[in-house]
């Protein structure tokens, strides 16, 4: 280890590093270096790899310091060299301030620690405050420093709920001088501020201040270490699989000043609309101002372009005489750094072949660029800019279809307000549409409750009046995020963006405190309804109603370029002929799962179910189901000639009979009235039925075995749709599946009566029909026998829900209990309900599709669990040489999606 | 198949079969062709062979008539030359008549159908009354055949809770003439009787009763047929899993007469004693009477030998003259026959090196032999004719091993009534000692009741007049079995004695209804409590207390057998010091599975554990568990005591939390009270508890992962108790396990806390001590990925309880829905839970076996499931490879002589 590497200098276009090096240096020093190399003026300084952060999870601080320092001193001298600046320079000197930030090799906004304008100390800010010219400037950033590594790297935090003690400070020169902004502070506040801030450090972390800049630096480096570990990081990082191991690299780079002054400034950009995809350079931008304004939202950034400029106008109704007077973009304020960004950032996107998020510091006049990444961006922008970016002969198809994030089109296909509803529903206020999409639910003010009602089933809405990182957790569980305060490129929007959650910040006229949420006057509290349109900004009061989005435009096109890439066909899991019409416009080919029992709890359907289940005797049964034949057989008809031409599984009866009875003493007592008989009955029958495991109970097949009348009654309702569809000239497939097997014995005698009956059916209507029978496999036993299975049966489906659920023993109504815990302790890295476990669940499903082939090589095999529509499971289930996935509607683009890139792969 | 030879004729010490071909010719037709063979008198016959049976169920009647008929009609001919009769005798010749009787390869007692003196009709019956000069005789046997074949091959049977209609024929005749019993009846009576039979025949059949004795025959083969598929047939098939498949062979055989006069007879024998294994021939005779009177229980059965007789009069207090006169055995009676028969009775235990039970037919002073067979005995007499054959030399170790059934040494295992309780109970009555054991249930008087009262946990005592093949569930279901009539071969005592469960039978002063029991004019009703002492024969009243049985004698000598023999030594289930020692003495070498949570249960123990399910946070619960460390610490140490020098495996708590905590309001109340918090919070916990699918729950490694100060309780009372121990020079051996991993990850989350606090208890106390740490599998995942978490664990322990319900998917505890009809449907062979389910749960069993020791060949492997003690399973564990079993204290020896017959095998 020794003779590693650890420290890889960049500046004055020249660099150590490159672009391809990002897991060494992490995705922004790999850029920083990479943008040296191809001429893009950046402020030079070095990168700490993320071996280093590795070494310094196993052989702590000071081990690693004596490892670094000596490549750490070439680092900074040769950033001196390059700057003409000294670190902790006396005297002549212009003194070298750095900034520490953290850059792993995944982007993790907002969760690792940054220390800016470090070497600040009593003498250096008196050589910037003589050298610049700008002694409040000096004392600004002095003060700024403190504070910044007061809390970052010495651990001066608010407590026991009183406001942060370095705020309490600048509250209270402010009230005594009657200040409303910092920026009102003189000299003589700013020196008096950081002799307080030093009292503050010296009264909270009980030791100095360092004024030695080494001392600050090492103190920095480690604290970014440190960060790696922090809570609300690996929960970042548990959210976004990325593994503890990764590591993150430490940037040290020399600071430029966007506050020095009306002639400075910073901002952030992107090459694209990282919202809509649109090929335009858009961003924000701060005069006299550090990177932490812009992002923190606590000022509003104006925008870079002049068109960003005079459409912000219009959604605003600002006129254009303010505009230009308050509100002027880049291209008008400081059209000549323009001119140099513009080119910047159209080499920058062409370099990288993507768009481009970048951050920019303009100091007196001079532009530098700080970082440039592959921006983030919503579903619908991803789409649209692979599509551009494939017309504009920038990528090829592969690449198109590969970088796409799958789960992102979710996106695209959640409702959208109904036109008719958004007419008649009042506007409450309008803000930016920082993440698209539309979200109905009820107000939360903290975190805390949004994951409380969330828990709870409700849709919550989170209103703040901004987000930090502490939100993360809130955000996740909300449906939509409301905030005061903040622009495109604040905390909120860049993570609700991230999550694919609708956002709107900066609204309008709207005051949030912790517990209330006032607009334009009027208050609204926890619990009431509002809706936000994340694509234009519109708050909406109470519910609005939604429609389903359509498969068309960028988003045709991306999905007629997976379709000609798959192997794998896409089906849906649908109960309904509206499901699987929705579904086939979205490109499913038939459906991979039709639940029965769904078709059972409608209306009168139940007291027929009720009727069976108290039947006392075959004839009883039989009575009760001759009435459920004609509904069950009009529920086929309609869903197989939604399907035709396609296959359609249809799995026969499958949950525990007690499903189907009630079981309080109101609704007892009128299913006793309804069928006649008394309620001791009815109650005997209910305690009957109980079960201690019903996941593990007499269900599936157990019951067709067991009362085989229902199953006849199924399978007649399914050949009789059939042959009446056949001779009006159709070609309905039916799929007869039989669920929960777990031997070969319980599949045959399924199998004997549907073959039976469907004979009996046939010579009856005198029409011959084709169908296949087979089964789902999700036991455990049944993947451990399916050479024995496939003998008989025609398909495999994988239902991957129930096949998790018993070979974790997890049950999923209860896992809740254990599985957060699980997976924030690192025991699990995801939910193997979302993301196919496929060591251990997979295994089995491997196992059963080579058993099952080895006696039947042209066996059909599918998955119906819900992983059909997750993008990792769908890659495994190519792999296992799968005929096709089955997902929920929605899901279809997304599995197709996947299957192309599985097959690209 | 019409190349098939289907019939093998025997007799006159000739035949074409012998004892090795049971598969073909069943056990009966086997044994015949032997018998004739080494020169025993047998009365010629032949037999139809099994694979006739499995054409018959595939082909039909018609088609198997046809292909059969030709050499049915040589093994006639064959007959009757060797008889010197002839078949449907008319003038001259003497009639022969024949027995049709089924013979499968494994005995089904009273289950098959038979038919006797076969070829009566309106004209061969007075040729016999000729030929025989007994016209009384002639005219009985027919209104014998007339009834049996009626009932057995046309249908006639009692209808509408009506008697028999052929016994209300005889018992009008016997009402109209004023007889008490049958043999009263006159020639005149009979030959009214018959004629009355045969409209009875006419009237209920339809159809009247054959004349011809070719339709009589081919009507009584199909008749053997068909009863193979019988519903009892198949119960008992079920029951002692009998395969389906095997079918049954027909043996026809010329009628000997018993009922001649008083110089005939009938009778079984017994070559030992069946119930002790006593080297004591033995066996009961009727004069004047067919083999059914014998076995019926209609009358009471003589003894065979004088000793026998001697020891039956001490048992009646029957006075020597009144025995000699009325109740003379045969050696009396009739020596010479008896010496015959003492001869025969040692010629085939010889020749078959076995215990042979033999049923005999002395036709006017001829002694003809109609069956041998290797006898049914209880577990008692099956141990020591083993150890006792050794010891004669007329088997070898291997065989005297392998000879064991298992489970019938559970018969030996089970408590026995203890001197004190006896010597205080009331005897009630006393009866033949019909099957050994000791039993103490309530009263009830049907088989349905039987299964109802032992379904709801009640041990019952099924008091019958006589059984029947109809009473066989009950007896099944019952603890014992009371009857007022039948000897000591009587249908209740055989089936008693093969289910090894306490019978006693002709119980002296008892008279039974269908609905009441008076035992000396006392009345006892359903729910009374009596006791039967099934190895004395005493009947007590009320409950009478057991004691355990010990390993001495000739079980001891078997033990010693099995363990010179075995490869895997045997563990223990307990969770107990007395538990450890009671299985230590039966031969455990340690213990496999102790349930750490059964400890907390007991008296103030589980409010400690209540106390720390309600805390609020880590301190609450350690402050709790702090309580129940010293008396965990406790538990352990007298549990390693008593197993000192032997494995200790301890299983960390598994159940889930709510099994501790009360669901009803009043416990909710009391626990609130004792831990002084308002009963609301207990009712919140209890239902925050509550699972859907506890099976699938929050429990196992689940918990100690959850609330890590769990394991380091439990981890620190086990160190701690070995420490005490080893500084007590003993030699404690722990090896704690680590429950329901489904992930290598929660092991070893749980190892990191074992191993750490197993250090600090070291440090503390300054002791070292041996330990191992290792995990049950009873998980599909943990199987599947056992090459992963054997990396790390010491040993597996396969939990097959839990295994098989999640790879089944049953659960244990609501499968009794549907479980008994799967396996009455054959769709599985037998109960997965008793029986380990080799194909499915064995494959990862083996799986895990392998995988495991690939990358740990010293891995130990054991298994603690209750299948540890069922003998195929056993043997399935020997074939895995593994290094024990452990099963529970009583099952120990019989898991110790299967895995002994494993390694012979």
């Amino acid at each position: 280890m020794s003779n590693l590497k650890r420290v890889y200098t960049f500046g004055d276009k020249k660099a150590e590093g490159n672009a391809s090096m990002k897991n060494l240096l992490g995705g922004k020093g790999a850029n920083l270096a990479e943008m040296n190399l191809i001429g893009v003026p950046v402020p030079a300084g070095f990168t700490i790899t993320t071996e280093v952060c590795t070494e310094y999870n196993q052989k702590g601080k000071d081990a690693v310091v004596e490892l670094m320092k000596a490549e750490v001193e070439v680092g900074i001298a040769t950033t001196e060299k390059t700057m003409n600046a000294k670190f902790g320079a006396k005297g002549e000197e212009f003194p070298l301030l750095v900034s520490v930030r953290s850059g792993a090799r995944a982007s993790m906004p907002g969760m690792m620690n940054t220390v800016l304008n470090l070497g600040m100390n009593d003498e250096t800010v008196k050589v910037i405050a003589e050298k610049s010219g700008n002694e409040k400037f000096a004392y600004d950033s002095y003060r700024r420093f403190i504070q910044m590594y007061g809390d970052v790297v010495m651990g001066v935090e608010a407590e026991n709920g009183e406001h942060c003690p370095f705020e309490q400070v600048l509250d209270k020169v402010k009230k005594d001088n009657n200040y409303s902004t910092d920026t009102e502070m003189t000299v003589e506040d700013l020196k008096a501020v950081v002799e307080d801030f030093k009292a503050v450090v010296k009264a909270k972390a009980g030791e100095d201040f360092p004024t030695n800049p080494w001392d600050q630096l090492w103190g920095s480096v480690c604290a970014v270490f440190d960060s790696w570990n922090t809570e609300r990081a690996i929960l970042y990082r548990r959210m976004e699989q990325i593994p503890d191991e990764w590591g993150t690299a430490v940037n040290v780079q020399a600071m430029v000043y966007g506050n020095m002054g009306d002639n400075s400034g910073t901002g952030v950009a992107f090459s694209r609309d990282a919202a809509t995809g649109e090929d335009q350079f858009n961003g924000e931008y701060l005069i006299n101002a550090q990177g932490e304004d812009v992002v923190s939202g606590v000022r509003t950034p104006l925008e870079i372009t002049k068109i960003g400029s005079l459409r912000w106008a219009e959604r605003n109704g600002t006129s254009e005489e303010v505009r230009v007077k308050d509100f002027a973009s880049l291209e008008e304020s400081m059209p000549t750094i323009y001119n140099e960004l513009n080119n910047v950032q159209q080499k920058l996107e062409d370099h990288y072949s993507d768009m481009q998020d970048m951050e920019f510091t303009i100091q007196d006049g001079k532009l530098w660029m700080l970082q440039t990444r592959n921006g983030k961006r919503t579903g619908a922008a991803m789409v649209k800019m692979a599509v551009d970016m494939l017309k504009q002969g920038l990528i090829d198809e592969k690449t198109a279809i590969l970088r796409q994030e799958p789960n992102k089109l979710d996106e695209l296909l959640h409702p959208v307000f109904e036109a008719s509803a958004i007419a008649n529903a009042k506007v409450l206020s309008k803000g930016l549409p920082a993440s698209p999409g539309a979200a109905t639910g009820i107000i939360v003010f903290s975190a805390d409750d949004a994951e409380i009602e969330a828990e709870k089933g409700e849709k919550v809405i989170l209103v703040r009046r901004e987000t930090s990182p502490e939100d993360l957790k809130g955000m996740y569980a909300a449906a939509g995020i409301l905030t005061e305060r903040g622009g495109m490129t604040s905390h909120a929007a860049v993570v609700a963006r991230g999550m694919g959650k609708c956002c709107i910040s900066s609204a309008a006229g709207i005051t949030v405190s912790n517990t209330s949420l006032t607009i334009n006057g009027i208050a609204f509290k926890k619990g009431d309804y509002i809706s936000l349109d994340g694509s234009t900004g519109v708050v909406y009061e109470g519910k609005v109603a939604t429609i389903t989005p359509t498969l068309d435009g960028d988003f045709g096109k991306m999905m007629d370029l997976a379709e000609k890439n798959t192997k794998m066909y896409v089906r849906t899991n649908a109960d309904s002929p509206s499901d699987a019409k929705t579904a086939r416009e979205f490109g499913a080919k038939g459906i991979g799962l039709c639940r029965t029992e769904h078709m059972f709890f409608e209306g009168e359907r139940i007291w027929a179910i009720r009727e069976m289940i108290l039947a006392e005797n075959l004839e009883g049964r039989k009575n009760a189901l001759a009435k459920l034949l004609p509904i069950q057989r009009e529920d086929f008809t309609g869903i197989l000639e939604a399907m035709d031409g396609f296959g359609v599984t249809i799995r026969l009866l499958d949950p525990p009979l007690h499903e189907f009875t009630p079981n309080d003493t109101t609704s007892q007592a009128e299913m006793a009235a309804k069928l006649g008989i008394s309620i001791e009955v009815v109650k005997a029958k209910v305690d009957s039925l109980h079960e201690f495991n019903p996941m593990l109970g007499h269900r599936g097949c157990r019951l067709g075995n067991t009362y085989p009348e229902i199953t006849e009654m199924q399978a007649r309702a399914i050949i009789e749709a059939t042959c009446d569809l056949k001779a009006k000239g159709l070609n309905p497939k039916p799929e007869i599946m039989v669920p929960l097997i777990g031997t070969v014995e319980e599949y045959l005698m399924q199998e004997e009566i549907i073959r039976r009956v469907a004979a009996e059916v046939q010579e009856e209507k005198g029409v011959k029909v084709d169908f296949m029978v087979g089964t789902m496999i999700e036991i455990p036993r049944a993947a451990l026998t399916a050479n024995e299975i496939a003998k008989h049966a025609e398909f495999f489906s994988f239902g991957t829900n129930d096949l998790t659920q018993m070979t974790f023993g997890y049950s999923r109504d209860d896992a809740g209990k254990f599985l957060p815990i699980y997976i924030n302790k690192g025991i699990l890295k995801n939910d193997p309900f979302q993301q196919l476990d496929q060591t251990g669940v997979g295994q089995l499903v491997e196992m059963a599709t080579q058993k099952g082939r080895s006696v039947k090589p042209e066996l059909k095999v599918g998955i119906c669990g819900e992983h059909g529509g997750e993008p990792t499971s769908v890659e495994f289930c190519h792999r296992t040489g799968m005929d096709y996935v089955s997902c929920s509607p929605f899901r279809v683009p997304i599995a197709r999606l996947a299957a192309a890139q599985a097959a690209l792969r």
